[in-house]
């Protein structure tokens, strides 16, 4: 999907929502492990209920992983579940040199046809260039992160007078383009927005923390907004999980659609 | 398995030899392809022809991912396969938010029994707290890699006077101990291991880059051993692709034997 076609999605739905499916056997609803596939009878549902408010979905990798096997089938069922106007990330933040980074590329651009992928700088250019080389997908770079351990090196001050995650995303701007590069700001640091906004005026950014990570969604629009809209945002664990009965997809629904009427008011 | 018994085997054996296991479908021998697993076949063939001369096996898991489900059976399939006085590393490179790197954690250390994983430290102390949180299980932090891309971000230097690879590797070493951590570090930089040895003077380290990615042996070693050893020096497709027709194990044998005669002198 490229970067006009997200836009239109996001023009349509006025939503800029993306719904994370981090998707944990111990959480669904229990009527739910009674199918075949629990994981993907919960995914089928949320999605059900939602691919009229959101225009992404992100799986979380680590939770089908963690499942071996069956993880990767329940994911793979999800993948081709989601409808082709709906972008996909897959939330794995690889990151190797370049002759593993390769693979990777190939398992989730390859293997499961994501759209994008998110993924670990540190380890310099040649393990992002493997990503890169694909054709309408995107790669999603860790600009900042809104854990607490944001702050063990992310904002380490550096001898040029910048912070390294600014210089970061400074750098890797420069490896890939706006059409096929996209930053990770975790939203709890939505004040540092104002200072990214500046360095990456034109890229999309992905912004996790709405929610249970503390994240203010108006904040994030109006310091992070740009004319081409330039956000997805996205909530996880506050839709998903928004209800635990029968009704938990109905639930999820009601919040996706509260938060895709605030996105609404600024499209 | 602990440390004492990690410096058992490496006595024994006189070797501190790991092999990564880098399994390419396109470069393994041909005549594999017609075997129902040719991964795990490959596997097989390899630590049988190699398992007295090293003390660990290190499956590059993005070769088994790109792989779909079929890659992560015969992943499981290698691991079962491994006698068990072999320390097995999972090359996986994962970090995350806390909840997350938990269920990463969960699939390395329970779901595929691995001893070890390879993990990145830059979303800070809650991505790895987890990994640590395993008894008797290793957390491998990358401190300073080998690839070219090193020189993006790894060499920074912090206004603190100190490069940013030696601040990462200062820091994380205070969140576990000598007997859950150690360190990747790339043995294309040998220089740095002096450095480095200052630092974490008892911590072991995960030498990759000997062979394709031009580390030395002898500078390795040292700069680097320790009173414990203190060293696994990893070389993948040096060994593994030493051959690629019907001998190949035994190539590879004969690659590992070089190699661990040079180590045992040093022990």
């Amino acid at each position: 999907m490229n970067k006009s076609e997200i836009i239109a999605q996001i023009r349509t739905k006025k939503s800029f929502l993306c719904i994370g499916l981090d998707t944990d056997i111990k959480r669904i609803p229990s009527f739910l492990l009674e199918y075949e596939d629990p994981i993907f009878e919960f995914n089928k549902r949320i999605i059900d209920a939602t691919k009229d408010l959101c225009v992404a979905y992100k799986p979380n990798i680590a939770f089908y992983e963690a499942m071996g096997v069956n993880g990767w089938k329940s994911l793979e069922k999800t993948i081709q579940y989601i409808p082709k106007n709906i972008f996909t990330i897959a939330d794995a933040k690889r990151g190797d040199i370049g002759n593993t980074s390769k693979k990777y590329a190939e398992t989730f651009f390859s293997t499961y046809s994501f759209d994008a992928i998110t993924v670990a700088p540190y380890m310099g250019l040649d393990s992002i260039t493997p990503f890169l080389n694909y054709t309408n997908k995107w790669t999603i770079i860790l600009g900042l992160t809104s854990n607490k351990g944001s702050s063990s090196f992310q904002y380490l001050n550096l001898d040029n007078g910048r912070q390294l995650f600014n210089e970061v995303i400074s750098s890797s701007s420069k490896w890939g383009n706006t059409e096929n590069t996209m930053y990770v700001i975790g939203a709890t640091q939505s004040q540092d927005l104002i200072e990214i906004r500046k360095l990456i005026p034109h890229h999309f950014l992905l912004i996790p923390g709405i929610g249970f990570q503390g994240g203010n969604l108006d904040d994030v629009i109006k310091n992070g907004l740009n004319n081409e809209v330039g956000l997805l945002v996205n909530s996880s664990r506050g839709i998903i999980y928004a209800g635990n009965d029968t009704q938990f997809a109905s639930k999820a629904r009601d919040v996706a659609s509260s938060i895709q009427i605030q996105m609404s008011k600024y499209l």
